[in-house]
């Protein structure tokens, strides 16, 4: 993408009402623009990381078996009143009337709907167990919205649901889901903490957060320092994490003996980007949901529910890796992978080589956001510090008489001068 | 996917509150379930075609130079009352107040949020012309749903804003996506017919919508055979076809003196499924939007904006290509490219056969659905010619004896016996 062509809104001041680093940086670096208190309309830029981190996420539900499906954003209040709550939720949920005068509301969560949609499409235990989730913009009406998208009004989540024969089957799924997110998380370059949670309005037996950890995380965890050296490759690894001590500030207040000594104990911020909850037949019940079991009794399927905040997740990445020039963005989610900055826009054998790389590179399958415009080259280095794209490939007056290019890791202080040839080469992977 | 671990809930009877055959055939082949009157959520079929249609639209969005970015869905009553359509706008638009007592709405569009987002964004002549659009559930309040997602309230648009600083070039913007609307319906398989339109409620003096020629539309259009005989890849096309007579039966019952011939003049059903408008400065001058011209002074861009029905697509792809066992998918927009039918999931030989072949095309990049439950082949069948993928490929005891299997073109009469080899190639283009 050629930048004189895009819509790159940078800001040159800290905007004053942002107090954390990425929602300052997010603003900044023309990720999002606020349209209302806590509500966000992605840029293109930000658009891109958004669907990358999409990517990563469905990723993992696909190859750990669950179906994705799209429920709608509005759901029928009569769901919730079934379940019982419509008066538990609070004013968090958003409800309102449509023109007939039937209450409605924006879905925060999708336990009731997905399980009349499940309810009415299977009859026999033969098509369980099953997972399905989907992506989908989700509204809660926060009183205080604050810290940008990661406390924002209306946010994307991923939210699965598991329905089993039996609990053992439920854990079994609630394992698979939890050794999933533990997945997705590394792909994102995140190390994520899973603490043990209560289950609060969503209900159930057996519950776990999952935080990433950020100086500017807006809960405390404690957990036992064993934790950091189990391998998520290991074959044990989640029955060993969801075993180990981790516990949110406020739960853990209320340990009477807490077993890890305290030389093993430690203390550190962290960002929820996810919780998941086992609570059997809490909602089947309720909903009337029954299945044939095998011995032709009908029988209530337990279920489990799985969120991560999609849209959040990227203000726990720009957290995690920034520094006090901008974004430094994990290739996995960079919205490109090169900043291409011609020095000279002005100057034909710069142009001329610019284009070619641009093209080669694009050929090639390479993302590159490619800075044509007739721009300073102090604002082009520094708009490229501050999206924070893992590479900046630089094209100046001497390098091409010579026939060499500039280029450098973000985030690293030396800029290698190597053979156009030699560029391409790293580059193309 | 294997149909064993999947959730395609089908149909045998048609509900009986589908009145067209696009509706009956989204709930009976497992595409569709409503959850709350003109609501629907998308099964995992459903979903993977409306993706399909969605890249598509992208793509030549995309080719056309338009920038993506995503506004959310819950906008301030405040940008309407700016440009004055808050109370110009009617009951379609969903209405509530949030916790604070502020009044919000459900976007039906977006001329005003893009407005300000691309004026807060842009400086000088230097950043026109610019093209944005995004891809974003809208909800629209029908005082009477029907026709499934043809007239459902929350439905997936396209649409596309473009900013220019003059006139002519506002109408080359419009002419260059118009060009692109065609394309973008020929790639869907879909006959699409641009109608000259009255602006309405979005305002501005020029406007077409482009309706799918299908027996069972709900508008009727009259226009000039002549229309049938441009062929798209002219250079010419979109001249000729903006000038040629095209309208829908309201508009030209108002016109006098038609200009067609009476022999030339058809009259046919269409779906309406997209909708662009140029109206120049009415959104920049309500919303305070100028940019400096080269000569210094301050001039208020001129606009059109540009939609498409996204999920109604589905609908009116299905209006134009079904028979009377069930949905005929073009390849284009197909769920899976092939329906890989085991005629006997419980015979050794050819659950072995199968699920080689199951192996083999998935790894070469082919989507397959593949049926390996434990069912009649007649039931197999039936569903496979409901949900109308592209191909059945099918395998028996006697094939597997003989190395064969059966491989059929849905729609097409004939199944062809050949053996693996000649199948897989076929399949694998």
């Amino acid at each position: 993408m050629r930048l004189s062509q895009y819509f790159l809104p940078v800001l040159k001041e800290t905007p004053g009402d942002a107090q954390v680093v990425s929602h300052q940086l997010m603003l900044r670096a023309g990720l999002i623009r606020q349209t209302s208190s806590g509500i966000y309309a992605w840029l293109p830029l930000g658009l891109r990381v958004l669907r990358k981190i999409e990517a990563i996420v469905r990723a993992e539900q696909d190859r750990a078996g669950a179906v994705e499906l799209l429920m709608p954003t509005i759901q029928s209040a009569e769901l919730w009143k079934e379940s019982g709550r419509f008066d538990a939720y609070g004013p968090e949920m958003l409800r309102f009337k449509d023109r007939h005068g039937r209450e409605m509301l924006y879905g925060p969560t999708n336990e009731e709907m997905i399980t009349t949609i499940f309810r009415d499409g299977v009859r026999s235990y033969r098509d369980l167990p099953r997972s399905l989730y989907h992506i989908q913009w989700k509204f809660r009406d926060e009183v205080r919205p604050r810290f940008g998208i990661m406390r924002g009004r209306e946010f994307l989540m991923k939210d699965a649901y598991s329905f089993d024969m039996d609990a053992a089957g439920g854990q079994a799924s609630y394992r698979a889901m939890f050794a999933a997110y533990l997945k997705t998380f590394a792909r994102l370059g995140l190390k994520a903490v899973p603490v043990r949670a209560p289950t609060g309005p969503i209900g159930g037996d057996l519950s776990h957060e999952f935080h990433i950890l950020a100086d500017t995380g807006e809960s405390e965890v404690f957990y036992d320092a064993a934790l950091e050296d189990i391998d998520l490759n290991d074959a044990d690894a989640t029955e060993r994490l969801t075993a180990i001590y981790a516990m949110e500030a406020e739960e853990h207040a209320k340990v009477v003996d807490c077993p890890v000594p305290a030389d093993r104990l430690r203390s550190r911020r962290g960002i929820e980007v996810g919780h998941i909850f086992f609570f059997g037949t809490k909602y089947t019940e309720a909903l009337g949901m029954s299945v044939q079991g095998p011995d032709g009794v009908n029988v209530h399927p337990q279920m489990g529910s799985y969120g991560i905040g999609v849209s959040r997740l990227m203000g726990a990445i720009i957290e995690a890796s920034h520094d006090k020039d901008g974004i430094v963005w994990p290739d996995a989610v960079a919205p490109y992978q090169v900043a291409l900055i011609n020095l000279r826009a002005d100057d034909t054998a710069c142009k001329t080589a610019a284009d070619a790389l641009y093209d080669q590179l694009t050929a090639a399958g390479v993302e590159v956001l490619y800075d044509d415009r007739d721009e300073r080259g102090g604002a082009k280095f520094a708009t490229a510090d501050l999206i924070g794209l893992p590479w900046q490939l630089v094209i100046g007056p001497k390098g091409v008489a010579a026939g060499t290019v500039e280029l450098k890791r973000r985030g690293a202080a030396a800029r290698d001068e190597l053979s156009v040839e030699a560029a391409l080469a790293r580059l193309i992977a």
